[in-house]
């Protein structure tokens, strides 16, 4: 899916939770996160200790697009300098750890993000190595685990796509897209008005070729075609498309 | 992200959506989009006309770990033989399409998906091709669209992206998972008496080493104290610790 609309860029402002990759391993992966986060309206990363240095071309050339991500990335050598000044930080993990420690959902970590946001707190969201994870001396300076509910039998996201997980949820908990609307096409509702008179015409066209029969049973099957069409709930376009339907039929065939 | 456990399988079962690539072109991203649905337990998916040809062993080699997915892929030649059994088809679309149509999110998608499931229909999510996105013959055949509320300045979905955050709604409002546990470490939440005990003790140790002090702050020092330990929440291991720390700073230096 591609497509961008800097109209619509407004109200994506405001502060965001901060993404921390530790000791990331592949240029690719860094580049791959930071356009799952800027998808989202995440810009904020911080790299603890890159295997392979930085500047990492190839992350940058993997973030083709996410660059304004890349250009504020925040280079660290130890997890406690990366998370000095958060006041809350999530550990994603895939397993658990025998430490004593509140794990959440990724839903229920951004409504807790949202929050603590809202009252002006820094929170930071840890990613561990795309091997390994998250090592125990760095998921004890976090405040709380999150943990996605992947299919038991088959546990396998990628460092990018967690990252894109969390996005989506800091994003969709935001709650400013209308869930659904209905698209126009240069056109807009019938009126019941409108609808009732389509009616009448498919009523008078189709009883005078004998359609209503039996009669006994003539009152049902008015009825039944009347919902028919309140239930459609019609375009005044659409209504137009039927009175030519009509009006073409009772014409001979040709 | 890594990890498998089978014995919590079981509450994965039942009816799922069905996803519906058309003409997708890189095999790799065929495999991608299977791993992306089995991570959250969808396993139906249906191509049609594959650009290079069905099977595809590099779709096969990218699934890895879905085999089961790949194994009951169907093939078709034209979008309408796929959607025929199908009671309800969502089309994912990046854009604006000049149609009228109903236009959701993924969440809304899947609250609909789950619904329908429910009372026995069978739904399907179309995918377009990865360059262009579907065109609006398939659109068309959709009864409704689902529109990912990227950022209007950056939307860069991949196909195996959009199919995992679909699949990933759709498990989230299977609504199973609890929304936050406590994971404890071989111990239980402290009882009120054990904290009790523990500020007495402390205040006791502070208390002979002139810690309430100047006298007329002593007793908000003293509220404060006790406000502290019950907002920590804390374990019998959390207890002991503490128990063990004013133990151990009793002794003098050695």
């Amino acid at each position: 899916m591609s497509g961008t609309d800097h109209a619509k860029a407004a109200d994506w402002a405001g502060p965001t939770p901060t993404v921390i990759l530790v000791e990331p391993q592949m240029g690719e992966n860094i580049g791959a996160a930071a356009r799952a986060m800027w998808n989202f309206g995440l810009d904020r990363m911080r790299i603890i200790n890159p295997r392979d240095g930085w500047p990492n071309p190839k992350a940058q050339a993997m973030a083709s697009g996410a660059g304004r991500v890349m250009d504020a990335v925040q280079v660290h050598e130890r997890t406690e300098t990366a998370l000095e000044d958060l006041n809350f930080t999530f550990a994603t993990t895939a397993r658990s750890r025998d430490l004593t420690k509140l794990v959440v959902t990724p839903e229920r970590a951004m409504e807790m993000t949202h929050s603590m946001i809202a009252e002006g707190q820094k929170v930071g969201v840890m990613f561990g190595p795309e091997r390994s994870g998250l090592a125990n001396e760095d998921i004890v300076q976090a405040n709380a685990l999150i943990s996605v509910p992947v299919n038991p039998a088959f546990a396998s996201l990628n460092l990018a796509q967690c990252v894109l997980l969390l996005a989506y949820e800091w994003r969709r908990l935001a709650g400013t897209d209308a869930p659904s609307f209905m698209e126009m096409a240069g056109t807009d509702f019938a009126s019941g008005l409108e609808v009732q008179k389509l009616g009448e015409r498919m009523e008078e066209a189709l009883g005078a070729r004998g359609f209503f029969w039996p009669e006994d049973k003539a009152e049902s099957m008015i009825l039944t075609l009347r919902n028919m069409l309140s239930r459609l709930n019609m375009t005044q376009a659409d209504i137009r498309v039927f009175h030519g339907i009509i009006k073409t039929m009772e014409k001979p065939r040709r």
